[in-house]
């Protein structure tokens, strides 16, 4: 018996000395079986490995998607990739032979409905361009904490189980909590408010939960929100500016840890520019052509700027400030910069990439008269914040915050026409499995 | 009117130039009047500075926890925190005057009953003690991800919302699902396997969910789990030596990034040895004299085990292998390693930190038809199973893992008597607010 060497990865082959024994550990990715050699395309974490299979030697290849332990030798072959391929394997099945899958895996595109994508998802994300979307999405998560890391903020994780549907009343999923009612949080936002009064900049990265009882190609009933929040601005410029430097930051984690992924999938990242152009919502509407009465952008409205966006200032960010004070949130701050007709404006922002809304962020109020004048002017009482209101009653900083939709971001990334296809296991009013 | 220099942030006070006129913002920390002279201890997410207030400068200084912008001289005084204070300031209360906190937060100890730390928790959060402890938190974070990216894993979101209560049958708040049930996820335990066919090394960070009866001192019903899952493991020893690798890559970015906070706290960082010390479960009850047929650990036998490790090892880690298999559920690989009395054994292991269970981990089952075997004998359908199995049919690696408590880990640290000590906004049976 040979010696057993450590294990290779496919990415490693090619650096492996002519004839040195290899271990290779991976899904048999292809099987294919020609008259004289049958080929093994091993696929592990890294890449794609090729093993030559002669008939002389007397090794069964097991069915594609099974998993195999190769013992072999490195033998250069240009055609391989990595330059490198395995050759007198001795072959061995880590488990029973698997099952077909419901698609063809080894298929350069994956030729699936979305139904079979999602019903066979544990299976159909093995296809390497999926794969490739769950790398942009890890990727993207590392740069975004790890630019806010370095801008001095502390990550927090808040509850997801809260005590009532305060943010927007509507569209919450209604948990029994020993017996008692709860809610499963639609953001982090009252939490991450409240945290700035302790680290003063905050980031979370987890779960939210929306009842949207539409069925849509652009909304989740959970979905993983990115959201950041930061005390002592002047107002929601500054917080624009963080976003800038975040969407940067995973722009350039992706070229750093997913550029194969990007590769794989030919993508064109986009280029964060150092300031991202921002009109006025006042502005934009007239710019659509849309009745300067509207109170919010129609996704037509979104693509039709996005197109204009990227047509005349060459970007693929737009921010739009300013939208009517009574569309948004009561935790809004109204808006301070130079007058605009119509309104009452606000300093609030939402961010658009390529045509689709991606962010929503601004300025937050911080003086607790104005929360309690806010609550009650849409007939509410403040009595049912008093957990919040506390942070504002012992002193808080201006400030304000933004939230990116993991998802959103992944599916502009890679123009998926739904945000399904770029979501591990998607949940809507539909599907609640796999 | 003299121009506005950008802000210094506290803990760079030190570092300005003697006469130079600062901008500082934060939270008013102190107010302390004596009679020739008024402090203002200034709170920032970086420390504390000091200004000084004399009377015939006609300044307020507005009451604790009011947030404040202050313009004024840096002045050297070896007494001032960094050796430089602010002189003949300029102060500017950015909000209204705060309210007096429920417990006074600049005093060096936070002197609060648990009732009142947690009714208050968005401003007693604000103690720093308190807030050092968040740094633990989110630098062990970052610790946890830091190694696991360096070790070729991919971070995953699963779904916190699902159709089944199958992992362990007890113990979950039902949702109502758009009028259909579902359940919270007690953990992304299936999800995090049927990822490993997909990126062979996965983890995830986000929360959990427990619908405890008990009410004790270390279980929340929502809680943060630091969940790793990898493939093509020989057995759970492999997945131990990733353990320790993450605990130490956890504790050397504590000692980085949250240094001051360690100082602060007066804590004594776990040095994680090369090897994590392992007792096989049947000799763990020999040696605490525990009845040869009990099929857990009770706490006191952890805190005696504990306690043995640190004096006779001289470590504060200790991992128990071998769990009896009937304890473990129902996925967990059956015991590989040389015989010891009693059993059957499991490959699986808890590892106990300074005498409290902190991870639990182990092998999995990979084979599908073991699967089908194992639910069999539960007495279970594994139709039920269905979407969980497709992985396993389809292919699987042999593979393991763990899922390690954040807040179990930051309350060993910090030796907090309460686990709600450490966590922000704890939920537990009686707690669904702040």
């Amino acid at each position: 018996m040979r010696p057993v060497p450590t294990r290779t990865l496919a990415a490693a082959l090619g650096a492996a000395a002519p004839g040195a024994t290899v271990r290779l550990q991976g899904h048999v990715h292809r099987r294919r079986e020609l008259r004289a050699v049958t080929f093994l395309v091993l696929r592990d974490r890294t890449g794609l490995a090729q093993v030559v299979v002669r008939p002389e030697e007397g090794q069964q290849v097991p069915p594609e998607e099974t998993t195999v332990e190769v013992v072999g030798l490195a033998t250069p072959n240009e055609q391989a990739p990595g330059g490198v391929e395995v050759t007198r394997p001795t072959i061995t099945a880590l488990t029973d032979p698997a099952l077909t899958p419901p698609v063809e895996l080894w298929r350069p595109r994956l030729a699936a409905g979305l139904p079979t994508l999602l019903d066979h998802a544990p299976v159909t994300w093995r296809h390497p361009h999926q794969r490739a979307k769950g790398e942009l999405a890890a990727a993207s998560l590392r740069g975004f904490r790890g630019t806010l890391d370095a801008a001095g903020f502390t990550e927090v994780s808040t509850p997801k189980l809260v005590a009532s549907a305060t943010e927007s009343g509507a569209n919450v999923f209604p948990v029994d909590y020993f017996g008692r009612p709860a809610f499963l949080a639609q953001s982090p936002q009252f939490f991450k408010q409240q945290l700035v009064g302790v680290f003063e900049r905050v980031y979370e990265t987890g779960p939210v939960f929306r009842a949207e009882p539409h069925d849509t190609v652009r909304h989740l009933a959970e979905y993983v929100s990115l959201d950041a929040e930061l005390g002592f601005v002047d107002d929601h410029r500054d917080v624009l500016a963080v976003l800038r430097d975040v969407l940067a930051g995973m722009v350039a984690a992706i070229d750093e840890h997913a550029g194969e992924a990007v590769r794989r999938l030919g993508l064109t990242l986009p280029v964060v520019p150092g300031q991202i152009p921002v009109v006025h919502f006042a502005d934009a509407l007239r710019r659509v052509g849309a009745d300067p009465d509207e109170p919010d952008l129609a996704p037509e409205h979104e693509r039709a700027l996005g197109a204009w966006a990227k047509d005349e200032l060459g970007s693929d960010l737009l921010a739009v400030e300013g939208y009517p004070l009574r569309k948004r949130p009561f935790y809004t701050h109204p808006w301070t910069g130079r007058s605009h007709p119509g309104g009452p404006w606000s300093n609030s922002f939402d961010l658009l990439f390529r045509g689709m809304e991606l962010v929503t962020g601004g300025q937050r109020l911080h003086r607790y008269g104005d929360y309690v004048t806010a609550i009650e002017a849409r007939g509410e009482s403040p009595d049912a914040y008093a957990a919040y209101l506390q942070a504002f009653a012992h002193g808080m900083p201006p400030h304000g915050g933004f939230a990116i939709g993991l998802e959103r971001w992944v599916g502009r990334l890679v123009e998926a026409p739904n945000i399904r296809e770029v979501t591990l296991f998607p949940r809507d009013l539909h599907r609640l499995t796999p």
